[in-house]
């Protein structure tokens, strides 16, 4: 049996969103356990595989990372974590503030042996239809080669978790495919990367471009977090101004909201293969203990997929993959100069 | 009258759609004249406004940039330029490839007295029926502060140019609004950007994140290469999946198909709103001399947007203007970004 604990607290919406997520994925998934963290409002949530866990504070989603670290000291998102951090369940869950999460994850459970950084991993739909795994996408603002090369490693354990494939493709993004193309630290991620490849820890594609993560040219795209944060928010305001046009067109006067009605099934069906939510549940990767983020304006039906990643990473032994490959790993690692990264440097969601 | 030189021979398709592309432009602008370079097939093109002006060479799209620069020296890119070298033409345009029409350029023309790197601006439309012009996009990997501020301060007098707005507001490129995001390059060229503003060089915003490109929240984005590069190239990639699953869900059956048949209106009203060949034309800024760059894979149409952004550009003096505007900001683009100037001192000059 898989125990995930949930941050009921977290996010845009709180209970009124991860409750009925959490019904929805408890149905879904009959083997599944839940903690609910948070306050004494859960308690009226009535499930056999369901246990409340009270928490008496909430982190909010403007609230410093030191709040969250120092003041806060009974919030639901630090239960939650304290959860797997105890061995009471195998992943955490939030929607709450990305760079709290990720300061209180880092703090209470410490980075794999061999990892200067956690990242964020997050996975983007692609004209494949599937779904490109990016990272880091925010935490790490300057990277070196030796980060590039952990993040690769790190991206490879979650993809073979998630997907059930041992060898996913990895590409290093740059600004053409030719090796001296890019900045020096690409360059010199992509011999990291190369002779990562020839030792058997990682499926190397090579350099990949932009328009190749939602082509889906490979399984996972690896970069800094500065330019993964601008692609991913890039992406979002291009999404949502294609959206808003599309509606502004097909509302603009009693002709085009007819051909909008006649339209409908075909419209709903491209809706379906665009919606972000279905990919809902980002994985920070490098920690000794499972944690995802939901993303913060999560409905119910997007929140019950972070938990459905999360299971699915708990349930394949996501945390023993990540170790076993960084192990093997370790010898390009291993020269990796240590520089612990200031929390502040997280970026907000 | 303003006249522009054509590299008729660049680009994917050469004179099939730069010459149809010549003669639309020269029909909506009665006061413009175009040198027409390349080989002889260009004599049969007759306007009373259009000369010829031979080159027997061509740059291929995947030349390198040292074929370009020491073996074909008779090439119509080359010879385009060379027109404006000469000062027989105000603004030089090619659809040809990017690595080497900026090698070039910048070889023939060299760069402006304060500027170190001649950038790349793009305009990109955005969610308020505009354009957000980006820069850079593509030439300079590794920026330091200096160049950032050069790069705001160049996009300034493009888009002042361009749309006859003297102070178009300008965003920093960053992972989040805060003064504290981002890596230390992007924090001091903030600090930069805060006293280019004091000091009367800037409308500056300041930090912006990606999805404000395409929501319009400033007329121009400065970023570096790398990431600008990435940010473009993701953009296409996502606008290229959902116009394909657009495509592919109205072509499922026939009911779908007479579905599309019906919202056809509706649909070339949007694919009009988000056509990019509208925007076509991107900047080479920083050079003694007017470049244009077109999307190689341009069509007529799109060429001869591209054309008429040249030619707005020259006549109204966008080379005069980056050269006041950079000669204005020279004491903090000399001095050192720790040390905000006193604005009387730098108004003085």
């Amino acid at each position: 049996m898989t125990i995930l604990s949930v941050d009921c607290m977290g996010g845009d919406h709180g209970p009124a969103v991860t409750l009925p997520a959490c019904r929805r994925f408890l149905d879904e998934h009959p083997e599944a356990r839940l903690l609910l963290v948070g306050g004494d409002a859960l308690g009226s949530f009535n499930h056999p595989r369901a246990t409340h866990v009270p928490a008496s504070e909430v982190v909010a989603m403007d609230d410093a990372v030191e709040v969250a670290l120092r003041r806060k000291k009974d919030s639901s998102m630090r239960v939650a974590i304290q959860q797997v951090k105890e061995g009471k369940a195998q992943a955490a869950v939030s929607a709450g503030n990305t760079g709290a999460l990720m300061a209180l994850a880092r703090y209470l459970l410490k980075t794999v042996d061999g990892i200067d950084r956690p990242a964020i991993a997050y996975p983007l739909p692609n004209a494949k239809g599937g779904a490109t795994t990016v990272l880091d996408l925010g935490a790490n603002v300057d990277c070196t080669e030796q980060h590039l090369l952990q993040f690769a490693v790190m991206g490879s354990a979650l993809v073979a978790a998630l997907k059930n494939q041992e060898q996913p493709s990895v590409g290093l993004l740059n600004i053409g495919e030719e090796i001296i193309k890019g900045s020096e630290v690409i360059k010199r991620a992509g011999e990291l990367l190369r002779s990562a490849a020839a030792a058997g820890d990682l499926n190397f594609h090579g350099n990949v471009e932009g328009n190749d993560i939602f082509k889906g040219t490979t399984d996972i795209v690896v970069c800094d977090g500065f330019v993964g944060n601008v692609a991913l928010k890039t992406s979002e305001g291009l999404a949502g101004m294609i959206g808003g046009f599309l509606r502004e067109e097909f509302s603009r006067n009693l002709l085009t909201r007819l051909a909008a009605l006649i339209a409908y099934p075909v419209l709903s069906s491209f809706k379906n293969r665009v919606d972000y939510r279905r990919y809902n549940g980002a994985a920070l990767l490098g920690l000794r203990g499972l944690v995802f983020k939901s993303h913060g304006s999560a409905d119910a039906f997007a929140f019950s997929q972070a938990l459905a990643r999360a299971y699915d990473a708990a349930r394949n032994n996501l945390l023993d993959r990540v170790q076993a490959r960084i192990a093997h790993a370790r010898p390009l690692l291993a020269g990796s100069p240590a520089e612990p990264q200031p929390a502040e440097a997280i970026a907000s969601e």
